[in-house]
């Protein structure tokens, strides 16, 4: 399947979708949340930590958040802002929603879940 | 997001989809073969093998090698039947045709991905 650079540019005017502004440093979850949202990076740059220890880095045009959602399962991890950050949160009823009317999305949600499990089970 | 088993039963009988079996022992793709098909088991065990190490055994109504097939990667670990299976291969084709007119379906794979995800970091 194509290994093109998805573009989440669509999803600003969708609707009952817009932006979110957070200061660097501040906290976008934290593990152990529960989680109602998926983001997009609209601009900056945002750390995905375990305990004391950023495990990725992550940055505009970005997908994070998702696991957790789609298992309705508690957050796995922290997600904070590494600078100032504008994001895209999609909530479980948009993402659903994306995932029916749009297969393109769907099938980005399932490459980067390929991609990112295939680096875990590579550093097993 | 729902937790309920996704029940893989409406692919047989869908448009060019049939199954196929294989006797225990043999060999369904081998780690570093090119990918161009995501597979749902029938009947029987899969195991998930990588060098000389089961690394996940799969049963009935589940499904595998999904990762290649989304990432356009070769196959990152081995597949073999662990008894005699009956297999529903699916087509890289016949897999965009799904997730496009059976948002389910493509549900079940991201929760299939994020769950593998969630527990190979775990194991880190």
């Amino acid at each position: 399947m194509s290994k093109e650079a998805f573009d989440f540019g669509f999803l600003i005017g969708s609707e009952g979708i817009s932006t979110r502004h957070l200061k660097a440093g501040e906290t976008i979850f934290n593990e152990g949340d529960p989680a109602a949202e998926v983001y997009v990076i609209w601009s900056g740059r945002v750390g995905i930590q375990l305990g004391d220890r950023i495990v990725d880095t992550l940055e505009a045009n970005e997908i994070f958040g998702e696991m957790a959602l789609i298992e309705d399962e508690p957050r796995s991890a922290t997600a904070i802002a590494l600078s100032d950050v504008e994001l895209v949160p999609i909530s479980e009823l948009q993402f659903l929603l994306l995932v029916t009317r749009k297969p393109a999305f769907a099938l980005e949600v399932m490459r980067v879940l390929a991609h990112r499990l295939r680096a875990a089970d590579k550093a097993l």
